[in-house]
């Protein structure tokens, strides 16, 4: 019932928390035949690594995804494949007090009165360590996704805004954020967006930030009316990543500034009777919940951490009135740790519209 | 599947086109002994219906339900529970230009790639027409609410901009939005876009909206880490509805642009234990996915109507490069009657996550 | 959550009561452009109609079945398809003694001790009636598997035997059978079943029924392990059907009796390198939980019908000893007319598969 | 969408081939708080373990489990719960004639055909080695009954027939049974049974079985109309055990040789007026897919097992006829060690419903 899974037809399910002894996913109704092992995984799962900037979590996390079943050979068998990462840099004492206190901005409280308990160290199964279940899966996505096209779907994000202060138009050079520690798809906002992460980890403050995320390649006619919504399982995708508040497509919230006649994305005849050019792309991609062909555009906010060493007040589990201030090792701004994570999610959420699409549509021809 | 039904546990699968006979549809899943009439449901149509002031659709639709099963001397019995809402104002020669060509920025094209065919009779499927079933299910969700909490969920939604002119922040006065027939929470702002929508119209253009919706009286522990998460479902939910095009929780997008210090909601001792007092309500009422107490808060940004009376440039079927002009009675702003179907959407995620809570975790008490 | 619906992709969702105005479902997931009209589905809806033959309920219903949804000039859209069906001949004033008593062998009392109300009316939700609605669907399940296989999956099921009187081996003939009032697959045990119904009619009594469809021409491949397996499927769609006590696939329960030697269906070179010959088929078509290329064979135990006209001690719904006699129009042996429901459910199981087949593995040459 | 998971709201996830390096499974939906440690779970695996018997294949394995995450302190904690369970004793050379010839009766043709490979070391993916986990999330399953119902739910299976000799009626004690190594009822039988497995293993063949289990203590209510019915989520489970070929539920076939006046069970005044008392138990604790308050009884037909040692003709890959003799470490008769995975899939239903019930009817009052 999806209580910890993603997808319709190629489902993950993800288990484990920041400080057990291991993180894990199964994915399960992979084609089969597709070529894969563990050094096909790991480069995504490097991406997210902490560590890689001074901007992220001092956490040391080799990170290092072990393939248990589902792979025979080198190729997905159709079979259900088990992920397994081991947690290796876990310091549960740094915990000891947000056991007993609310983080504000946190899931403490809720998880405390949902369930009536929870495992506090690392924030247990609230942490964004889980993520690194969903870029593994991600990566399996890809290959799910050019496998069935015959042609890769690039996906790429990249930071766009943090704290405020947004990529100007015109830009972002997803090829350079790729290799980016920081995301960043141009230098210029990069050495200004270092210089406030800087000031905010002195302060002892976080950011927040702005991912925006493209597909291209992806085909015409994934997506349903209603609730199969492509761009309705993109937002709830996107919406489900830690930290995460707001998601658009296309132009997004702009587009409600928009008038109808600025909005519409003409079409003129494009290569092929099959391929139309659009002279826009305000509509990211998605019509009517299913994709036009045109590349597939999302952008999310993410709140600054929450996890900060300025003090602020709160509640015990007893109900006394407290200051908190969280020590441990956190991320500044997640929302640079979240870019893999977005491209992760929008290839599983694709990947998965594919399957769908192909189970009642059959093939789709992707020359067209 | 989920290709056109909503939730978990409380089900609602929809049908219906535009123009055929009538739409409809079912709710699976609703506990017994709930007292519903159509009496009860019609209110909320008539609040959506179309004619209620000159900024919507010329179309005439009584909106009359008719509950076909489910109900038995007046209480529900915990089977499926049928809705039948007859097409009363189908005109559908007036869509005869649109089977042959497509309107930019409408689902016209998508379908017919998908499927290859389409009823192109008023949008068919992919008419904002299927919402009106969103809506009386809507009602039926908050009886759901009521019943299994013992009291009300006081769910209210208002437009808070169209065409970029936003109410001004304070402005904000929800008891007044729901009776007026733009849904407007401000007298001042409202002179304003009737002025806005009135040009709009003589100029056959369309305009974009964004709607705030506000959940009071919700408990906290409704959620589930990872994809239950209660605002990855609110996201889906609304990004669902025809021309939305974003979604924000809380604070959304802007929190992004606060510190962490400043985004933080601190919490003081409450009334009881149980309820503490939250100093702000930056998260939109929801915590690592699970609710917290505070009001939850939603926005959606909703695109301008594709369906306008400016010629642009598009293709035929047959890949001739041609204009369009829409006729047919269109919404000049679609976000304005999108305002009860936010409303619906809101209660349909939050019953079903109510029994989904229910199921894992119990009774909840709602006094604390 | 599937309370009342069936399949994966192929989703087919019922409602109504016996003596509501109306029963129908919505069946969604449906491939787009199969040739679909109320004339395609009525065949199959008059052959479970009631009245056919003496020894079934004298309630008269045309069941003429309306399609409201998803159909646009003869082809099926790829939308929910919403099937409506009129109860016309209810009579409840015969049921006023069983809103109070509860029949044992019914579901009066389970439904009164889990929902705390029931519609009593022609025993509601749990009546047999709500079959009519799968009928309908599996007719269009029938169109689904033709159309994407090229060639028609031939399903046909018989009685093979009442009151414990079995057709004799090799005496099954299913394309006399179809055509049969009884459904019955041979003459001679046909004169024998009339006799001993005319009998348990006199007596106001009532007659179990074993039940076997038989489904040529699946291709392999579809199922999956674990719980996707189609002999779990099968089993849980065949026990839903009313009166259902016993499920087996190709030789069932006498397989437990079988050595392995003996069960094993050994293989020979068959007509093509993908197509071999089987030497026998104690599996009934499915090994490991995927379809073999062999007919899928189902046997189904249906139980004497539970309203007879024999006092049976029992009590109210106050706890008072009373007797119960049943009036009202029942069948006398209700696994005949569960003849084509069982059909029905073996075309849902498999179209459904087919889809889930394709959407993992690709498009099924039906060839090999 | 369930290819290899289990359950609505409990939901089970396995993964794992035979011969791989370990198998395992996700229980999501779990209620928090509930007691669990390993040696909670041992004991069930122990009882499914190979080796127990001479009776059963020589493999050895440990069948030593870990809890990977959603425990906390010796509690639940409402997250999901990761089982690993590793293969110790694979002897992958023994398997190098099957990959190439189709064992008749086996999982291999099938999933060739459907997936294009496999992996064919033990089976693989179809191998009962998949049971394990089953077992394990079983043990599991036992203790949500007991949490939520605060009184446990006595399931108990047992071999009730081998080879066609079935226990002499009236003679089935379920308790001896639950320590017999060959989970026999009756010492008569068993020393029969013995007599027989002996000389079926020296034949180098194997012998079907039918297993019976029976769960006391489960509470009025549980099931739903159509779909969610508890005897047809029953039948899929026991229908997904390997070697599974038939279910019956309380009368089962039988029930199709009764007349309604000798079928029906009737009812008179018990213990309090929410507790009838009911003459006999025919339907086998449900009617109408819910629960009665009886006891629940299933019946689940085992074939004989499929690699035997008796030459069989069958096919290679290539196309070639050819002969098999499955070598490899085997049980004679799979029945027997299905015992705790039927008693398994019994408390994973049961435990689902229960929750789905919570869910829509609330809390229900055990005491009825």
């Amino acid at each position: 019932m999806s209580w910890n899974s993603f997808g319709r037809l190629l489902r993950l399910v993800t288990w484990g928390e920041s400080h057990g002894p291991a993180i894990g996913g199964v994915i399960d109704g992979c084609p089969p035949s597709i070529a894969l092992s563990e050094s096909d995984i790991q480069p995504f799962l490097d991406r997210r690594r902490p560590g890689r900037s001074r901007h992220t979590t001092q956490r040391r996390e080799p990170d290092e995804v072990e393939i248990l079943s589902g792979v025979y050979e080198g190729r997905t068998t159709g079979t259900p494949i088990s992920l397994l990462i081991r947690n290796r840099d876990a310091r549960s004492k740094d915990y000891a007090e947000i056991a007993d206190r609310w983080r504000p901005g946190h899931a403490d409280y809720t998880y405390d009165l949902k369930y009536g308990l929870r495992d506090p160290r690392g924030g247990g199964r609230s942490s964004a360590r889980e993520t690194a279940v969903r870029v593994a899966a991600g990566a399996l996505a890809r290959r799910v996704l050019a496998h069935l096209l015959g042609s890769p779907v690039t996906i790429r994000a990249a930071v766009v805004e943090i704290g405020g202060e947004a990529v100007p138009p015109g830009r972002i050079d997803l090829a350079a954020a790729a290799t980016d520690p920081l995301f960043a798809p141009d230098p210029e906002i990069r050495a200004r967006w270092e210089e406030m992460l800087d000031e905010a980890r002195r302060a002892g403050d976080s950011l927040g930030a702005v991912v925006e995320c493209v597909a291209e390649g992806v085909p015409a006619g994934l997506g349903a009316p209603v609730h199969g919504k492509l761009d309705a399982d993109l937002a709830a995708a996107m919406m489900s990543i830690n930290a995460a508040k707001g998601v658009e497509i296309g132009a997004g919230f702009a587009a409600a500034r928009l008038k109808g006649s600025e909005n519409a994305d003409e079409m003129r005849a494009g290569a092929s009777p099959d391929a139309p050019r659009f002279l826009s792309n305000h509509a990211g991609g998605i019509l009517g919940g299913i994709s036009s062909g045109q590349p597939v555009v999302v952008r999310v906010a993410f709140k600054p951490t929450s996890s900060i060493r300025i003090a602020r007040r709160t509640l015990t589990r007893a109900g006394e009135e407290v200051e908190i201030v969280t020590k441990g090792r956190h991320d500044p701004c997640v929302g640079i740790r979240a870019v893999p994570v977005v491209e992760a999610m929008m290839a599983l959420v694709l990947a998965d519209h594919l399957l769908l699409d192909r189970a009642q549509c059959g093939e789709r021809d992707c020359s067209r």
